[in-house]
């Protein structure tokens, strides 16, 4: 990328001690490119070329800069300017920041900040995790209903330097309760004499400040919204969310969806940041988890001893066997936590999305069934009872793993807990189990018991 | 959800012909929240409820309307009021919309759509699925740089009903030719007599028409915008691409990406919406290609049937030790597939990603190994000598997983395909060839060669 040619320039300068040419790049380049070329540099190296230019625009930088680049960067500089540069700093970045410093070194910190930005920052840090309260900003432009257009400009003129957007004007009362609201389009449109009140949209779409982000994001993505307003219980407004945090949220969470599926514990970093230790311990925890499960798997399947000594080619089609179950367990829990995420009302549908399931299922075991029984039979020479066997298996197994796999995302979800912690392989672990229980049955009921 | 509560009394309306109830639904709600309580009405019902408003609006609801409801709702109108209203609807969802449908019928509704527009729409179908130029909108606010800021808003007032935003205005010359940018926030802020040319900001972040749409959505989220224009080779300015679309993209695209990972084909519609056989079928191609896989696997577990028949409790970690590649497989498989997703230059890391991954397997396969060991020593009972084999095949495919599941996305991406093709599943199964063979061959060199 562009960023990575820049990197070189800006360490001669830095070896030159050319001041004029740093302050040039802090200047010159669009925030989010100066961040990504100070990707990688050293603390004290990024605080020089940060310091050669004004504080506003050292803030405009650092909150580009990722979120573990930042907390090293805290670390490293003397807490007076630290301390300035939060106070600059937008409201939602800097209570982000803050969020994820060790607390001491917050509490340390915060005595050394105005008051005002000192109680806000108090406030924001309360919200819970993920609600709309802790990643809402508390700059947003506002204005009282009985202006006119003409009026409603100038004050927003003395307004925008500290919102993070004048795009949609928020209609509130002297109490902060939220009555309507109007667009800068509008605004430019409307005859200047007009009253805001006879222009504004009633009925604001809005979110409660402990909504869930999720919820943020479909809301807005629903309504093609720049912002939406963030209000309390009495309906005042606290804060509003843009878009772009909303895309930055929506992508780390495809992300960590994603880990959280193949059974990773969900990176802070970057692929290629993440030191290999952690990544050991993010991957291990459950690879140990999963492989204890695999032991109960091997403890049933030591039960079965005697039938599996008996007809040893069992065992050529036993990862077979599991692999279908695993498979579609696999399949239907994504599909049903990709459901109940997207949209939440289809978790009130249990019955009908275990029907649709156990559908699928019987569809899906037939085919998978009549495919095993023809390769079994023709490809490895078993007789008919034998195909039987496997074939009849790999339908109930299948047809376990939809059931399985569509019940436990459900029933965690129901236990308050987060339905994507049942990743697919643990899925498949667990229907493992029940697929060495119903492969061996199965072989001891129509290879012995009907054989009598 | 809100929506639910309104189908009855919109079904009512219907049942009573009552034209002026059925207006004002049209015109009282949010054209997202109109569009979600039509979801599920027959097309002759959703077409008297939008006939009753005039075709601006209609426009504006049908475009909320997801694309499978769409689908049937084009087939059930006459194509003079269908072509009216794709002249109204906005650039980029008529187009959409458009290429969703069948070709024959779109070749029989063009000839009565206007020209100006007609053009537009070839033109724009023209251009390759998921490129910037199919998903933009040539509805952008665009204004020479010789004027001056009062000039500017006024001309702005006559652009604005047909833009899709106004928020971001791009400067270009008479040859379409993109000099710069400007912000509606900046006019506002600006002295009326000020130029343009003095106010814009040069070197604009763009993308080009045949950029994918992945990297449209990385420099829109990295900059934070809006809007992002789109350029074709010239540098002249084609289209926008706002928020929006990026954000609804994004979502889709996790959507997909978590089917992908788990070997379903992507669903066009919601899961509860997706009939049972279209269902069936997108998950039963790849669950027939996996055991597909599964056979062959069988194949060369019935190649060591001695060594599993001489020491028939091998079987038993059979299953636990195919796990153990195919998890730590897909867990690199999903983490490699993510970070060229999310940042492709990495795809020219291949040597550091392939040490990163090596390093990780060894520290994983280190724990596994020990955990096996003193678990099939304590929990089975087996001696020293046979703990080591599953202990030492654990640790040979855990290492073995983590390669296989670096290398292959890499590879497919190397090729040219999605590399999200080599889901999970895909993962495991070509793990389990190499996990019997490892498996068999350690159990004759551990328990036969070196006991002789």
């Amino acid at each position: 990328m562009f960023s990575e040619l820049l990197q070189p320039d800006l360490r001669l300068m830095l070896m030159e001690n050319d001041d004029y040419g740093l302050k040039e790049f802090c200047v010159a380049l669009y925030p989010a490119v100066a961040a990504e070329v100070l990707h990688g540099l050293e603390p004290a190296d990024v605080w020089r070329v940060l310091k050669s230019c004004e504080l506003e625009r050292q803030a405009e930088i650092f909150e580009f800069i990722d979120p573990p680049q930042q907390l090293e960067l805290v670390d490293n500089i003397e807490r007076e300017h630290l301390s300035k540069l939060i106070e600059v700093m937008s409201a939602d970045d800097r209570v982000d920041l803050l969020g994820r410093m060790d607390e001491d070194h917050v509490e340390r910190l915060l005595p050394l900040i105005a008051k005002a930005e000192r109680e806000e920052i108090r406030k924001m840090l309360s919200y819970r995790e993920n609600s709309a309260g802790s990643i809402m900003t508390t700059e947003y432009a506002s204005l009282p209903e009985e202006i006119t257009v003409r009026e409603a400009l100038d004050r927003l003129r003395q307004q925008a330097p500290d919102s993070e957007t004048i795009y949609y004007i928020y209609i509130t009362d002297a109490g902060r309760t939220l009555h309507g609201v109007i667009t800068l389009r509008q605004l430019i449109l409307s005859k200047p004499g007009l009253q805001l009140a006879d222009l504004m949209r009633r009925g604001v779409v809005a979110v409660k400040v402990d909504d869930d982000a999720e919820e943020v994001a479909r809301q807005l993505a629903l309504f093609d919204l720049i912002a939406i307003p963030v209000v309390d219980e009495e309906n005042r407004l606290v804060g509003i969310i843009t878009h772009d945090d909303i895309l930055d949220f929506v992508q780390e969470e495809a992300n960590e969806d994603a880990y959280r599926q193949s059974a990773i514990e969900p990176l802070e970093a970057g692929y290629l940041d993440t030191p290999v230790v952690t990544m050991a311990k993010k991957r291990g925890v459950w690879l140990l988890l999963l492989a204890a499960v695999g032991f109960i798997t091997a403890k049933v399947n030591e039960g079965f001893e005697g039938v599996s000594s008996r007809h040893d080619w069992l065992s050529w089609f036993l990862p077979l066997v599991l692999a279908s179950g695993g498979n579609t367990g696999s399949q239907s829990a994504t599909l049903v936590i990709r459901a109940i995420t997207v949209d939440p009302s289809s978790k009130k549908q249990k019955a009908r999305i275990a029907g649709h399931e156990l559908l699928t299922g019987l569809m899906l075991a037939s085919a998978m069934a009549a495919f095993s029984f023809l390769a079994v039979n023709l490809l490895f020479g078993r007789n008919m009872q034998e195909a039987m066997v496997v074939a009849g298996t790999i339908g109930l197994v299948v047809t376990m793993g939809t059931l399985l796999g569509s019940a436990l995302p459900l029933i965690f979800d129901r236990m308050g807990m987060d339905p994507a912690l049942m990743s697919n392989p643990l899925i498949s672990s667990l229907s493992d189990i029940f697929g060495v229980v119903i492969y061996y049955s199965t072989a001891i009921l129509l290879l012995e018991m009907l054989l009598k």
